[in-house]
């Protein structure tokens, strides 16, 4: 057998086991210590139960040979892909039900979405500081990466290069760095994608965060990016669906390259290859878009936002250099004193048993940074910060 | 950007598109007609309480701030992994946890472990008929592909070629032919894979109908199959799970090529593109493998069983030759007459009101030839048959 050797390129350490293996070795030398966790990006509140019984109420029918279902349709049900529709029409944004699956989350689809494109010969576009995601699927498919980088001077939000390219990944809301794009500034990317004939995978995990009217919910909230831009949505951020997974991706009819529709490719790929999402969570989706489940969801992240708050207070009193916080469930901020990020990682660890996520871990280019997540509860957050304040 | 072209080599017309295609416009010209679906191979008995209780307690606890849980493993929780361990020690095989990961369906697993193969350059060996997914992901990853002929003159098992390979799907007992290989017929395979240095892709969806001692419920029953294949199981056919998804895949420590593991492969695979099966579902899947839950999974079986011998008691009489139906939940029988594949399920709808899914579809080798699910109800199953023993 001839085997991926792509593969070989991927890190050894990925970031998030690197810090649960520091923090375990921490944590079994110092077991009475107080440890404090603003590391990785999960939701901590309940889900809503209003989600929750729709969820549960699909699995009753299931019990019962009159209500029973077995294979659901590969791209989802027709009630999922539609309550999808409704919940973009708020945003003044008008999809066809057949521009979107429903799938098992976020993960899965831009991950699987590669699949689409030829191995070892697109030019793939990767902002650094950014989630690892996107970089470890590029390199195992020998693709050739460019990355961009986002720094202070460019607020964390970079503008399309002088080069073309095939593939470019854009995160915003960002993970890590919380930075957003305005509708300028991703009209600039939407016109170099139409302009050199490439695709933006963009991953909007985060949009139910956005606070600020300049900031557009959605890719399809610019003109033109229906002939260049693939979304992913995830209700895991928003509706704390982490272990209940699902999520949508919509890929506009428009969106054709050589002829060939990425449309049709996608739906090829998931109905080969994918047997469609539970159908419980698919009940659970049309709970999640729905007025009563977002109202949930939305004060789901008026708590986190609080933890928000308590981070950004503490940095702005010490002046430290920040992005994110406001649209975004992440506070990327300047290690103090010059320090390294694996370095601040632990001195946080180490004397103030706080766990955050060193900024390095996601590109060079976040060297000297650090990732807090706003996702723990308001007083392990308030307990953190004034550990924090006490010292810097 | 530069698109796989591969996908343009997929067939247009998917074999159970078509045959919903013809269902629609003949339920449409005759509204009035009793059809019986005895086609696609889809469960109709309801989910065990048991497991759905299981999966429901879990809702019950993500609705509670101190019970919630976000992120899981990717590769599994170990609940479940010790699941599947203990369940094939049923069979006297002895796994380790490391080698076994939880995924959200048999399809999806088969799909994806492709990846781990460099694309255009090994030689996939296609049994010919058979589950039309094996041939679509070869034909997706630019393989060559060469077909395994599986004919009445083999039984419909066919024996290692002369050529070498790199990989080997087979299916036992099979989709869609219902023959399952015995000990000795499996080790032929082994050998051979090990012979010659390639993998064999065992699915093993159906191994829990298997109803005859000298058939092994698992390819690791076989001595040398650690160090060539790969399993792949499910819970749809056998705990009812088709729309609630979950299955798991098992690659041996010792599946090793060119110093490289699969095994360590895979869980990259899964731990850079997948989030991990839903946590209920997997507390689904430890009910479903528990003596309780495989105490109901069996009595369902033996409901689809009463289907399979109402089917072969009307062959027997008529003198029609086929197989399955015994370790099996699909019988498989040659045309009457010497109709072709088509002709018999045009003649089977338009006359006789009954759906059936004709062999070619499943391969040139299956020309001829015809497949019934025993999946439907015992009351259906028996009005479909009384109307083609009546008329045969």
């Amino acid at each position: 057998m001839k085997l991926n050797t792509n593969y070989s390129k991927l890190e050894e350490n990925y970031l998030f086991t690197e810090i649960a293996v520091r923090t375990k070795r921490f944590v079994e030398a110092n077991p009475d210590k107080p440890l404090i966790k603003l590391g990785i990006g999960d939701v901590t509140l309940p889900l809503s139960p209003f989600v929750a019984d729709a969820i549960i109420g699909a699995f009753e029918e299931l019990k019962h040979k009159e209500t029973f279902r077995g294979y659901g349709p590969e791209l989802g049900y027709g009630f999922a892909r539609n309550a999808v529709v409704e919940y973009y029409r708020r945003y003044g944004v008008e999809l066809q039900m057949d521009e979107i699956t429903i799938g098992d989350g976020i993960g899965s689809d831009i991950a699987n979405i590669t699949d689409l494109f030829e191995k070892g010969a697109n030019t793939v576009l990767v902002p650094d500081p950014v989630y690892p995601l996107y970089k470890a699927t590029s390199l195992m498919d020998g693709q050739k990466i460019i990355y961009l980088p986002c720094t202070a001077d460019n607020n964390f939000l970079p503008s399309p290069p002088d080069c073309k390219a095939d593939m470019i990944y854009l995160c915003s809301p960002n993970n890590p760095t919380g930075a957003t794009f305005d509708y300028a500034q991703l009209k600039t990317w939407v016109d170099y994608a139409n302009g050199c004939g490439a695709v933006i995978l963009y991953d909007n995990a985060y949009e139910r965060f956005i606070e600020e009217d300049d900031k557009p919910h959605s890719i399809f909230c610019i003109e033109g990016a229906r002939t260049c831009a693939i979304e992913f949505g995830s209700l895991s951020k928003t509706a704390g669906f982490t272990c209940v997974r699902s999520g949508y991706t919509i890929v506009p009819m428009e969106l054709v390259s050589g002829g060939i529709s990425l449309n049709k490719m996608w739906q090829q790929r998931q109905t080969t290859k994918y047997n469609g999402a539970p159908y419980p969570q698919q009940r659970g989706v049309v709970a999640a878009l729905s007025e009563a489940g977002m109202a949930d969801a939305d004060r789901n992240i008026a708590e986190y936002k609080k933890n928000s708050r308590l981070i950004i207070d503490v940095l702005d009193k010490k002046g430290i250099f920040y992005s994110g916080g406001v649209n975004s469930p992440y506070v990327w901020f300047r290690c103090p004193n010059g320090m390294g990020s694996w370095e601040f990682f632990d001195y946080l660890l180490n004397e103030l048993y706080v766990v955050g996520t060193p900024g390095v871990g996601f590109g060079d280019c976040g060297e000297n940074y650090f990732r807090l997540s706003t996702f723990n509860t308001y007083d392990a957050t308030k307990e953190a910060m004034s550990r924090i304040d006490a010292v810097l």
